[in-house]
């Protein structure tokens, strides 16, 4: 899968991740992955629920993952958690 | 499975969670859910990120699940996401 049918969501407002994955499968996407890191990954799962139930009838989830990054920061190294939710076209 | 093999993550620091999954194989069993709504859904990811990280060492993720619930508050109903983490024995 190529980056393009990644979202990254952070910090703004849950809509905004909604409209961006609507429009990646309207524009013909097989598949979107929806990623995030640390505290926004609460958002990520709204991102993917909202978006199934109320735009995506013929979308589903493949798979969820979740894993461990280590990021640098002002004070050095440090572990987050990370998620990947994989939506794809009904078959 | 059993309620008492569920950890339901919420607002306390994540080594409690942590401690609680850990305390839970120690007592023999053989899968542990941990469950969370809303905010609490990313602290769930990393309870289950350090369990297996720093603790378990023959414990793996069976599988994530994540939902949409419904919920009373005062201002009427509305929908929350949840996660639902699944660890398990290596077999």
């Amino acid at each position: 899968m190529s980056n393009d049918n990644t979202v990254y969501v952070g910090n703004k407002p849950v809509m905004n991740y909604v409209l961006a994955v609507v429009t990646q499968f309207s524009n013909g996407a097989e598949e979107v992955a929806i990623k995030a890191r640390g505290k926004a990954i609460s958002r990520a799962v709204d991102t993917a629920e909202i978006a199934l139930n109320r735009f995506l009838k013929d979308i589903t989830k493949k798979e969820i993952r979740t894993s461990t990054e280590e990021i640098e920061t002002d004070a050095g190294r440090t572990n987050v958690s990370s998620i990947e939710i994989i939506l794809t076209q009904r078959s």
